[in-house]
């Protein structure tokens, strides 16, 4: 890993360090189980931090569907006794947001001194239902009432808001293949990515139109997978001589109001923004400290979306930089080096979980993308709930 | 409010007062939407404590089954929205224990001085399932793959549990009609009760079986309905003059084995047990302190399980506690004035936040069974979810 100049606040908030990182492949996992699935990540995890799992004092778990995927609720007790741990586990639902707001919890924790470790993360399945009851099953995330009833689905409602966006800045189509053909260039060596090939911006333009101006290669495909990552007090990693470089150094959580016809304007995403804002203040940095981001893309819209919020670009400006190459692996900020939700996947409740452990690793030297991130010191993930009526925002630091 | 002698100790933990708590009817709420019925008792809250609705930081709430009833997910943003809220909202889902869990996080959280004021609570529809697709939404909680797929029900559950006890400790049905028979006969004037009648014994004998030893009368109704809970700092109350006698001095989380199958004995509820014994170290009390306690009775053997893990009763001594009137309104430790969830109902995702909310009635002096309480200045709330796989206690203590 190259040297890197590091920032020299180091608040408090450096306080929660992540010792350890687990994941699965990212795909379609035939015939195994959610609670499988999940033990595998947390595992992997605890091998990657050095730490045992009788050490673990919580679980913080993300999972979004799976009453209606697996018909299996109550998960937290479950998964946690699958991993091999022994603690109090609490499931978080944030829609596809569940594993942020996990992580956030864990953070928190940890912090008040009721913690010293704790394993966060989340798991979905979702290929073992055919794919109209999965977007029915999605759209469970939408407002049942005011949107669902009315015929709109999520690749609806980015759509609306993908318009919004266009007649409110500009933009284009072929802006938003940029971001597909960028993700899915990041994903190639991505040994955990759903997508591990290329696609051009020709193959992203010609692909079926599935809610205009979206089409195919604008949505993210439907993914199982888990994420786990463990988290430490700074005296715990110190004790342990724990290999811990990397801090949790900001949280952030933001609401919006529920369905699009109640917002102000459909270009922006409120949620996010606050989430953003108070990430920031807590880790006492700027949008123009952060060197790498892994942002949601469910849609390549809402990558966007992210950016801006982030603060990373003005509003209306974001939509051409994959175009520009701004957020290319050469780029000045590379955004989802690990191939994003687009090309990675995106088994919902499983996400956030999976996004700290992919900046992690780029942060860490450890993800084959990693020498595109080596100047950065400070990385953003972002994690939305449904059209980001909830937003999480963490900032990581490398602290050693 | 007769005079109390307050415990000497008050430690930090006496941080977190509850300001004002709401609840709607609990019942049948047809053609009323799990948003209207939240909004209702956190309103309620708000007016309750003197709090108006921008000062509210967070919501934390419990939902269990709002995808398959309501074919709602994400209700967080959405119930938050309904009620005024303009804050980050998280929901949680520990089963039964939803709502317990979300106490508990927004109690941490505000120890943890990231915010001073928090709604938290719950909500749960479930009428407006046939009553089979009520017990296949509730089986949810149970392990899918090990128990659900074999046959097991919860009342199934709970009978073999209920058996186990029997055997180990003795014990016979007509204790457990004891149970039903105390807690219908304290809901009578609790005006938010489903069932504001009492039964007798016999009846509760000859009620039908439902699964052996249990009977109709053994087992708590199902329920739409919503609690909520306003949660502040002392620095809060203190600034603005809340009328806020009674504070959340311990939590406790606990976590079991999920499947029966794989449990060492059934006689006992260990997760409980780890609960309480947090909660009570947390607190600085112990059972002999404690005056009145509101219990999870989703069926009446239950609760006989909840005071053995609270340590109001030794091993295999709590079953004839009813029968005896050690518990009843005029006993040593009144328990489930409320009416409990036989009696008051039980709204999955609410119960939780109604023991709180109820407990802090009993406490303050203005619930309908409050002179059955006068003399205690410590209770406590038993959570629990699934067939006590996992498990919240709170204690609550009258600090002015």
């Amino acid at each position: 890993m190259a040297a890197r100049v590091l920032l020299p606040h180091m608040s408090r908030a450096s306080g929660v360090r992540v010792a350890g990182v687990g994941l699965t492949p990212f795909g379609a996992h035939a015939g195994r189980t959610g609670r499988d699935l999940f033990a595998e990540a947390a595992l992997a995890a605890l091998d990657d931090a050095g730490v045992a799992a009788g050490d673990v004092e919580g679980l913080d778990y993300g999972n979004f569907m799976g009453a209606l995927a697996e018909r299996q609720g109550h998960q937290a007790p479950l998964v946690a006794e699958a991993a091999g741990l022994r603690c109090p586990a609490t499931r978080y639902e944030e829609a596809c947001a569940s594993a942020g707001v996990a992580v956030r919890a864990a953070v928190q924790t940890i912090r008040a001194g009721e913690a010293d470790v704790l394993v966060a993360g989340g798991m979905e399945r979702m290929t073992n239902l055919p794919t109209p009851e999965v977007t029915e099953a999605l759209a469970v995330a939408a407002d049942e009432l005011f949107e669902v009833r009315a015929g709109v689905t999520f690749p609806g409602a980015y759509a609306l808001m993908a318009r919004a966006y266009f007649e409110a800045y500009g933009g284009s189509r072929e802006d938003l293949a940029h971001v597909a053909v960028k993700n899915h260039a990041n994903a190639l060596d991505n040994e955990y990515a759903q997508y591990q090939r290329e696609i051009t911006v020709e193959q992203a333009l010609d692909s079926p139109t599935v809610a205009s101006p979206l089409s195919l290669y604008d949505a993210c495909p439907i993914t199982d997978g888990a994420s786990a990552v463990v988290l430490v007090s700074e005296a715990y990693a110190d004790d342990n001589d724990l290999d811990a470089p990397v801090a949790v150094t900001g949280t952030g959580q933001g609401a919006d109001r529920m369905a699009l016809q109640d917002r102000a304007q459909l270009a922006r995403t409120p949620a996010a923004d606050r989430a953003a804002e108070a990430a920031y203040a807590d880790a006492g940095v700027g949008p123009a400290d952060v060197g790498v981001a892994e942002v949601h893309d469910c849609f390549t819209v809402a990558e966007v979306f992210a950016l801006e919020s982030l603060g990373l670009y003005e509003p209306g400006e974001a939509v051409g930089a994959a175009r520009r190459g701004e957020t290319t692996r050469d780029g000045a900020v590379p955004v989802n080096l690990s191939g994003g939700l687009k090309a990675k996947g995106h088994p919902v409740g499983a996400t956030g979980g999976s996004q700290i452990a992919e900046l992690t690793r780029l942060l860490r030297g450890d993800h084959p993308n990693s020498d595109a991130a080596s100047d950065a010191t400070v990385g953003v993930t972002h994690n939305a709930g449904g059209t980001v009526a909830s937003a999480v925002v963490h900032v990581l630091e490398v602290v050693e």
